[in-house]
């Protein structure tokens, strides 16, 4: 082996780990990768890369004197603590001016956190968002990087060759100073579970009102896939009704229980969003419904108490037509949300982002990539401070077309008793937001009237109280 | 004056602190007041208290003289440095065994941090809310203390004798240990929060789909007010209508600006929930609406782009009756889902609450009293592991019936462009809640298909994953 001699250096190959260097080969850079699992390391060796450009190893010296100077390190290991001690297990090592790249889910303040400890010691951190799963990481991942920009045009090179490729472009850009680039993939995150929300609740009502099977189902999501809602979700979702179980011989989706498990950044997302003020109730019910699912025993029980009413008769065409405007138009109100929430903390965390780029490098390899993400880019291209995607004119027109088909389905559902809290929220959202005057003049009064605590009148400047009820 | 004759000292003597004062003193105990402001002082000397029960001072070294050891002092000051600030200026005044009780909205992990560094000096230190407002602490509040049992047992007699009386009952109780008291008034505002949106929420139904006055607006919440729904916000709601402006004779609640502010307990409540894991969607709505309300700009530009549609006509007898039902069946959801929290919170903090009982301790003096919360409390006292009120045979009954006015009124409003998100995520976590199948089986084989996240099965036991497409 020839020391000094390998372009970049990967700590953690599980699957996406070992993908991502097999990628970086794929494209004529050298990859060495470390883990301490040795099952791991023979993993990667025989997985099929060129074995002149692919390395590993259990021994962190070995790693760290195979890369050549300055060393680029990507950890690709779950958030949390196993960071920090992937970090602290590397710097005995290193040397001045080394790079570490964390490819992971990390919370953005730790990222913020770490880029001082490191540069203190002249070490270059930056935090580099990577979605696109597994197939992604082997294939051309979306890469959302921020922070050390110095450190990153190092990186470029390789990330830009790996990354997905839109129309040739590459899904990767230098975002922001400081934790950009975790942030930026933490909202994704939150948009995705959104998305995932809102994709299986129409699942649920095409099938509890009109008896879809799964080949039915499955030719939907398919033609769907094939218009406006193009996008990784709707396509994999096509895909899913058709994959066979391996162990019944059934259609897999009927086997899979319906707990659904989440690893944090959605309701990362929610709770940054309410400490930036900012709305995001779609992303939220998306956390909520998977809250709400793990309780499964809680619902088993609940669904024995109550009596659920008959689903009203619907002509199978007519709610699939409707179900495709509601899942387009709740699609745009998930970017909408994530967006607006992207602009703020822009402001509030010094990001200075350009939503045009962020929408761009969606465009392909992540998980939320879909043809929408090409209008977006248009729309934050014809103007980078629009506070949110329902300002732009070129999307008043695809919403707008939407609404009756969206208040007939959210109608449809209630009265059915058929759940779509992620719908449901998308269009409350949308009527709240685009509302001059809101009912919350009454919260205002109450606030004053038990609490003294004030309120501004729709006439005059100036704060004002009353004593109610004299 | 004679020292160390004071039985209860306050730290804060904005509004809230020389009610609780006067309050005290109402109630035979000599009160002791402190604030840097010397205004405040007068104030309160000049606020019709018996002045040989009720003094003053702006100097904190005559404060804590006057006060009987072990000294009981009270801060009531804004939440977060200040009651840092307010401990560390009365610590080198106080002697080994003396309480401070924080009675103010502190987040509670700074209770448990502010209960470790007093104890460490011999101090005991323990959190309680207090709710009902202005009103409340001069005429009695719910108290909600918790943590040091034995410090709380000083301060009892004069807690129960100013706490507001439920058929004689005090509403007062030691929830728990660590910052129990401080955990159950947060999720009571959380409530609260919830409540106040749905309040919102119908009265803007009426008002934009039957044209409803103000002065007919009082009459429905005023009658209301005498049924099912009697409550402090539906009963103080019923007066804001017949408020007039003093500067312009106008209807008072016409001219307040629909820009709802927050002081973050809401919030907390809701991003605490996510960190347990348990779904509290209405609350979390309330949370958006409030923050959706402040963007007042954006929404006067939005309105402007999308036309609304048409509202349906409905007879205003006929909608009046359904929204009562659906306020109704919403204040249950709200209660429903503040009370799971409490529940998991009392397992995962080690609270250990006793259900029944802050049930009993919100029916008087706090700001989410209501009749329902007698109900409640009876649901409780029948089973304390109750994981859900919606679980509480009691509840059944009173819920079912509720249904259909609901899913009228839900679809009514979705068609309507009338946006009613709280009521809409309460029927959203109802029908999801009471649903055995959910189709998060989907979501887990979107999460298995990009990321081999694994899923679980319907049919055995284990952790599975698929090579989808294979």
């Amino acid at each position: 082996m020839d020391y000094k001699d390998y372009d970049f250096g990967l700590v953690g190959l599980g699957v996406m780990g070992r993908n991502f260097i097999l990628n970086v080969a794929d494209n004529n850079f050298k990859a060495f990768g470390y883990d301490l699992d040795s099952e791991k390391v023979e993993a990667l060796k025989t997985e099929g890369g060129d074995l002149s450009k692919v390395s590993a190893s259990t021994d962190i010296n070995t790693f760290v004197q195979a890369l050549s100077t300055p060393r680029k390190i990507m950890l690709l290991v779950p958030a949390g603590k196993i960071v920090d001690q992937a970090i602290d297990s590397l710097l005995p090592y290193l040397d001045k001016d080394d790079i570490i790249i964390d490819g992971g889910n990390s919370f953005f303040t730790d990222t913020d956190r770490r880029e001082a400890y490191l540069k203190e010691k002249g070490i270059h951190f930056f935090g580099s968002g990577v979605s696109g799963g597994a197939e992604g990481a082997r294939k051309g991942p979306s890469i959302m990087p921020g922070g050390d920009k110095e450190a990153y045009e190092h990186v470029k090179p390789i990330f830009e060759a790996v990354s997905a490729k839109y129309k040739g472009e590459p899904c990767v850009a230098y975002l922001g100073p400081k934790s950009a680039g975790n942030y930026v993939k933490m909202v994704h995150n939150g948009i995705e579970y959104a998305m995932m929300q809102l994709t299986s609740e129409i699942y649920d009502l095409l099938k509890k009102s009109c008896d879809l099977s799964n080949e039915e189902l499955n030719q939907v999501y398919a033609s769907w896939n094939n218009g406006r809602l193009q996008s990784f979700l709707v396509e994999i979702t096509a895909e899913i009704f058709t994959q066979k179980d391996d162990l019944t011989s059934a259609d897999l989706v009927d086997m899979i229980l319906d707990k659904a498990k989440q690893k944090g950044t959605g309701k990362w997302t929610s709770q940054n969003a309410m400490d930036l003020g900012i709305p995001v109730p779609t992303i939220d019910m998306a956390v909520s419904m998977r809250e709400i699912s793990a309780l499964k025993d809680e619902r088993v029980q609940a669904d024995e108490l109550y009596s659920r009413p008959e689903v009203p008769h619907i002509a199978k065409e007519e709610l699939i037509a409707q179900a495709e405007q509601a899942l387009y138009f709740s699609f745009i109100i998930a970017y909408a949300q994530g967006l607006h929430q992207l602009s703020y903390a822009s402001k509030d965390y010094g990001y200075d982002l350009n939503m045009a780029t962020i929408a761009k490098i969606w465009r392909a390899g992540c998980i939320i990539r879909a043809g929408l993400l090409a209008d977006i880019s248009d729309a934050f291209e014809a103007d980078n401070d629009l506070p949110n995607l329902l300002l732009s004119p070129s999307f008043v027109s695809k919403v707008q077309g939407t609404l009756p088909a969206v208040r007939e389905v959210v109608a449809f559902a209630a009265k059915s008793g058929i759940p779509v809290p992620g719908l449901s929220s998308a269009l409350s959202y949308f009527d709240a937001y685009t509302s001059t005057k809101l009912p919350l003049n009454l919260i205002q009064a109450q606030r004053d009237h038990f609490g003294s605590h004030t309120y501004e009148r729709t006439d005059r400047e100036g704060i004002f109280h009353t004593e109610w009820g004299k």
